[in-house]
C-alpha cells in the first residue's frame, strides 16, 4: 500500500493520467482500513481444519502428551486465533493459544499446560510463529532461520519446538512440535467460497472505481452491523493502511492472554464460509499449470 | 503381527477356542504379505495433493530457491513416492524424491539439484524421514529428536533442513524445509474412498475368517493381474509379515536413484481413487467427538 501511494502522488502518475488502486491482500489479515483482507479466509479455513485433525491425532494416545501447532503471522495472530474456530461448530479447538500480540510468559504458560493436565492428558496449543518474550526477544530465534523472504523479514523457525522443550523440563512428557509451513497459505484443496468470491469482487470494484476517475485509494471491506454477516467493498485512504500492521485487538482474548473469545471467533467465522469446488483427476486434485 | 501369531500360538489361546486375526493396518505399506494396506491410500492422497500445492507456491518467485519436503516413514519410502503421483495427472511432481531405500551422498544431491537449476528455477524435492548415509547414519539425527512413538523409535528431525544447509552452501540461493508431519496420517479431509472402503472390507473379511473357524492367519490384499485394478482379501500366513518391512523395490526407482519409475506410480495410484464425503458444519468440518 506504501508502494501504491508513492506512485499516486508521482507527478509523473498525475501528469500521465495514470490511475492507481491499492487492492488488499493477505493471508496474515493485518492491513489497517479493511475489515478483512482476501486470503485469510482460506488460510483460517485451513488452519482450523488442520488443527482440529491434529488434534484428534494427538487424543487417540492415552499417555500424558503436549503438541504445540506453530502458525504464520510474525506481528499478527489473526491466523493463531482461528485455530479455535471450531469451539463455534461443535468441533475440537486447541486447549490454549498464544498469539504475537501479548508477551509469552514461559512460566506462566507451562502453568497454564499444567491447569489442562488436572483434567485431559493431551493438551494442544496453536502458537504464532512470532511471540515475543516480554522483553521483546523472538521465542523462535533460538533456532536457526536460514531463509527470508522477498521483503528480507525473518522466519521464525523453532517457536514449537522451543515450547515443547519447556513442557518437556516441567512434565517430563512426550511431546510434538507441528509447524503448519507453507499449507497455510497454498492448500487450495480447502479453500473458503467466501473469500474467493471477496477476492473477485475486490478486484472488480478497484477497477470500476479505476474507470470511474478514482486514484491513491485503497479498496476496502467495510462489514455491516447487523447480526447477520455482511460486507459492502468502499474506497479508503492509502494512508491508514502504508506500513501499518493491523493486529489482533486485546479485547479478543480473554483475561489469562492464553485464549480468544467468542466475539474473535464471531468476527472470523463469516469469512470460512462455503466450499470451493475441487476438480479431481484420478484421485489427485487438478490445478491449472503455469505456462513457465 | 508378531504380537497376533504370539497369541494364537499360545496354549490358552488354543484350548479356550479363542480365534486371532491379524488386520494390517499402517500408513507407511510397510507390512510383507499384503498388496497394500489400510490407511496408505489416503495418506498419500494428502502427500500427493499437498507437495503439488507446496511446487505452485514456490513457483510463484522468480528468485532461484530449493524446497524439501519431509515425508513419513523411517524404513519404507511409500509416502515419499507417492509425492510424485501428480505425473500421472497432469500436475506437478518433485523434481527430485529420495527415499530411506537408497542411501544419501549429499554431493550427489547437490549435483542432482545443479541439473534441474539448469532449466528452471524453483527446485522441490520429497525426502523421506528416515535417509540414511552410505555409512547408515540418519541424516535427520543432526538435529534434535526430542520424541519418541509408543514403541520407542525415534523419530527424524531436521533431515529436511539438512538438505536445505547442503543446497545454501552449494548455491548460496533461497530454501524452505517442510515437514508434513502428522497431517499425513490424520487429514481426513482428504482421504481416498478406496482406502476407506478398503478398511471396512478387509475388518469384515477378518471377522468372517474367525467366524469360519480361522486363527493365526493375517487378512491381506491381493492385487489381480489385468489392466484395470482389481484386488480380493484372503488369508495369508503371519510368519511373512511379523518382525518384517516391506521396503519399496529397487525397481521403483530410476537409475540415478533420485526419482520414481512410472511403474511405481501405477502401483500407488489407485489406492488414492475416490473421494470421501465431508460434512461441514458453518465452513468446518464436522469430526464425531470422542466420548473422552
Amino acid at each position: 500500500m506504501d508502494t501504491v501511494k508513492r506512485l499516486s502522488e508521482h507527478p509523473l502518475a498525475e501528469a500521465g493520467g495514470v490511475r492507481l488502486i491499492g487492492i488488499p491482500k493477505t493471508i496474515d489479515n493485518d492491513i489497517e482500513g479493511t475489515d478483512h483482507t482476501p486470503g485469510y479466509g482460506s488460510a483460517a479455513k485451513f488452519v482450523a481444519s488442520a488443527v482440529q485433525e491434529i488434534i484428534r491425532d494427538a487424543s487417540v494416545y492415552s499417555a500424558r502428551s503436549f503438541t504445540a501447532v506453530e502458525v504464520m503471522g510474525r506481528e499478527a495472530g489473526w491466523l493463531t486465533c482461528a485455530s479455535a474456530l471450531p469451539r463455534l461448530t461443535g468441533g475440537s479447538a486447541p486447549d490454549l493459544v498464544y498469539p504475537p500480540e501479548l508477551g509469552f510468559d514461559p512460566g506462566r504458560f507451562a502453568a497454564d499446560v499444567g491447569e489442562v493436565f488436572k483434567y485431559k492428558n493431551t493438551v494442544v496449543a496453536a502458537v504464532g510463529e512470532g511471540i515475543r518474550y516480554a522483553g521483546g526477544e523472538p521465542v523462535g530465534l533460538t533456532s536457526a532461520t536460514h531463509t527470508a523472504d522477498g521483503f528480507s523479514h525473518h522466519y521464525y523457525n523453532g517457536t514449537s519446538e522451543r515450547l515443547c522443550k519447556i513442557i518437556e523440563e516441567a512434565f517430563a512428557c512426550k511431546t510434538r512440535a507441528v509447524t503448519l509451513n507453507t499449507l497455510q497459505r497454498c492448500a487450495s484443496h480447502l479453500a473458503s467460497l467466501r473469500d474467493l468470491t471477496d477476492a473477485s469482487e475486490i478486484g472488480r470494484a478497484a477497477v470500476r472505481a479505476a474507470i470511474s476517475g478514482e486514484s491513491g485509494v485503497m479498496m476496502a471491506f467495510r462489514r455491516g452491523g447487523g447480526i447477520e454477516y455482511s460486507s459492502e467493498i468502499v474506497s479508503a485512504p492509502l494512508s491508514g493502511a502504508a506500513n501499518r500492521t493491523r493486529r489482533v485487538p486485546r479485547e479478543y482474548f480473554n483475561e489469562a492472554g492464553n485464549n480468544v473469545t467468542g466475539e474473535c471467533l464471531q468476527y472470523i467465522l463469516p469469512l470460512v464460509q462455503g466450499e470451493a469446488e475441487i476438480f479431481y483427476k484420478d484421485g489427485i486434485p487438478l490445478h491449472f499449470k503455469p505456462f513457465y
